[in-house]
């Protein structure tokens, strides 16, 4: 029904262009990106539960709730514009409104998104040169670049696209993202941009959006518990003239790409976690709710003793234990089951069947999944998360140095 | 009122005796501990709220619960006897009873404790030898042994206690403890014991350590976030024949006197975190609430983001307004002030006021007082916390090997 491909990105559905440009915000590599409708599009967004709200997150939300046709984001790394006060939001929308006039647009036609360090003001002058030289360059290949120019401390760029066969015809999806400091996911900022060339009405849109968040970006990250910036927008321009139905056997099929294009954002940004060395898989089954499961995975997939003892390649199952008992859950702990894939360490009635030896053949590949069985009803959830290395308290220690 | 004295201990009090020995259960150190009371003591107990409870605190809650007097607490370290099912609960039971007959007692009249890795079973009858031997070497000056005999990875013991005057004349307070991995506080297990020969009847005992551990333990760990093996225990024995009357002027005093011991100990075990090399005080002022003020000092002592910005010695206020906007509290980030020390850093409408090189000098000390006004209400609540370094991540990527 869908096929993923090589090299997508947000320029892959029809009718998106997008650049990415080194503007001077940061002293090198990319910082400033745009992506481009030619037509106007529906929008859809989540944003920071953060009392502590950025400029840009103040600005876009407005601009989602409206539920006004869009045409442009504009996104810069470097400088978070956060805590800034009223200064920092007439920066804001002093750049809105000079890239909405370089693109002949309205400034509410016009998203915009930072991320970088907090309490600095925007060089606003530096960024007017930056859109100048960005809005002459938009291309239907430039997703990539837009795709590096909103990176922060993340190692690589994250970048796909999913080509969707629905019963009116070919439609495409594209994303990218960009996260950091995904040890304890509940601090990163986390930005990801989708795109999609079908048709479809804002409503439809939010239920979509809202679904897939819940199942990729919400399963590696704490709700209301978000940075400053956060933010997730998807723009749908219509260009394929292919339109989605609620109800539709077609509302499936794009659900079920949408959900995964934004797993695959997900997991890449767990995989790019500071000081990450393993990506850790964990299902939790036989739980009595999925609010029960989701609670136990959340509380092991933050946990710093399971996190550290993963990275020392460690079979402690008794803090995965201790952190499924504090979850929150409704569990006995004397039912529970414990495999690293598909080696048995735990066993009902604290039967413990770990072998060290095979444990540690397991525990040294980079990439694991731990499955905990609560054996108390028939509810599931996934999550990931990474390891916890010396190299990210390194990174963290001097971030701003 | 209440002076502290030097190498005060449990053993401070009148009719109490202690010892500390090595066994055999750990390699080396000592790993046994024995507090005994000449004369029947009320008691009353704070126990770890986690769903996975050790067998020692299933054993010993009960005791509590059941509120007849006690005369005796046996703690080991290096075993948690956590997560042994039906055999670890029959171990602590039989080591629980041989101890008993050992000191002519009844097995209700002794309370039991364990601290150590999780999932092995104890090994009952090197426990029992080391039984047969501290029986015999209880000492009124045996409480610094004791304090040593219960710890695991801290690097110092942690002995406590107060000569308080009275109306109708002296009583003493004494105090040990033990804490662990206190970076993420929630997943320590913590230890503490206390001892008066105050008397003081079984429902005021109760109230008095509500309150010590509301303010002291409470606020360096996560209230039903807590480890397998928790446990704070306070022993009464009345030999000083000084009554303590609910609602006098004494209970104020004695009051102040217990709170101020329980803030010594949990200090202490902040001090000695994992890795720990700064000891940090939050003090979080102009809450609309006492539970806002709660809410804003634990977010901000658990925030790795910030613990590792300690630990750089960078002034990241970003991360402590970020961290206090997460926190679920009714805060307006726009009115918050920050200083470190009297050094001020941030002054309401985010004017920042950081003098990179004044803040470097207060960041480079070993104890650094963060203060916090939410300039909302007139609530405060004051915290503690350390920094994050790599040396935690290498202590707890291996703990069990």
């Amino acid at each position: 029904m869908y096929k993923s491909l090589d090299n997508g990105s947000i320029t892959s559905p029809k009718g998106f262009s997008a650049q990415g440009v080194h503007c001077g915000i940061k002293k090198k590599n990319k910082d400033l990106a745009l992506i481009y409708s030619e037509s106007p599009c529906t929008v859809s967004g989540v944003f920071t539960l953060n009392k502590v709200k950025a400029a840009p997150v103040l600005i876009s939300k407005n601009i989602v709730d409206a539920g006004k046709p869009v045409r442009a984001v504009l996104i810069n790394s470097g400088v978070a514009n956060a805590c800034t006060g009223d200064d920092g939001y007439d920066d804001a929308a002093e750049i809105q409104h000079y890239c909405a006039e370089k693109l002949n647009l309205m400034s509410g036609e016009v998203l915009i998104s930072s991320t970088g360090v907090i309490g600095k003001r925007l060089p606003v002058q530096i960024m007017k040169n930056g859109i100048d030289v960005i809005s002459q360059k938009l291309s239907d290949e430039g997703g990539i670049n837009a795709a590096e120019a909103i990176l922060t401390t993340d190692t690589r760029r994250k970048s796909f696209a999913y080509q969707i066969e629905l019963s009116g015809g070919c439609v495409f999806l594209g994303g990218i993202c960009k996260g950091s400091g995904m040890i304890m996911p509940n601090m990163a900022t986390m930005l990801a941009f989708i795109t999609t060339d079908a048709k479809i009405e804002n409503l439809l849109l939010k239920q979509l959006l809202t679904q897939a968040v819940n199942t990729s970006f919400n399963k590696i990250s704490v709700d209301g518990e978000t940075s400053t910036n956060d933010m997730v927008l998807m723009l749908a321009n219509g260009k394929s003239n292919v339109e989605l139905f609620a109800g539709s056997n077609d509302q499936e099929i794009f659900q079920s790409a949408l959900n995964n294009i934004c797993i695959e954002m997900a997991k890449s940004i767990v995989r790019d976690g500071e000081g990450a060395t393993k990506f850790i898989t964990i299902n939790v089954t036989g739980a009595h709710s999925t609010e029960d499961a989701d609670l136990v995975g959340k509380t092991i997939a933050n946990s710093p003793l399971v996190k550290t003892a993963f990275n020392g390649q460690d079979a402690n199952w008794g803090r995965i234990l201790s952190a499924a008992g504090m979850s929150g859950a409704d569990i006995n702990p004397s039912q529970m089951s414990i495999k690293f894939n598909d080696l048995s360490i735990l066993e009902p009635g604290f039967n413990i069947t770990l072998h060290e030896q095979k444990a540690l053949e397991v525990l040294s590949l980079e990439e694991i999944t731990l499955n905990v069985n609560l054996n108390g009803g028939n509810f599931s959830s996934t999550w990931w998360t990474c390891d916890f290395s010396e190299e990210y308290v390194r990174i963290n220690a001097n971030y701003r140095t």
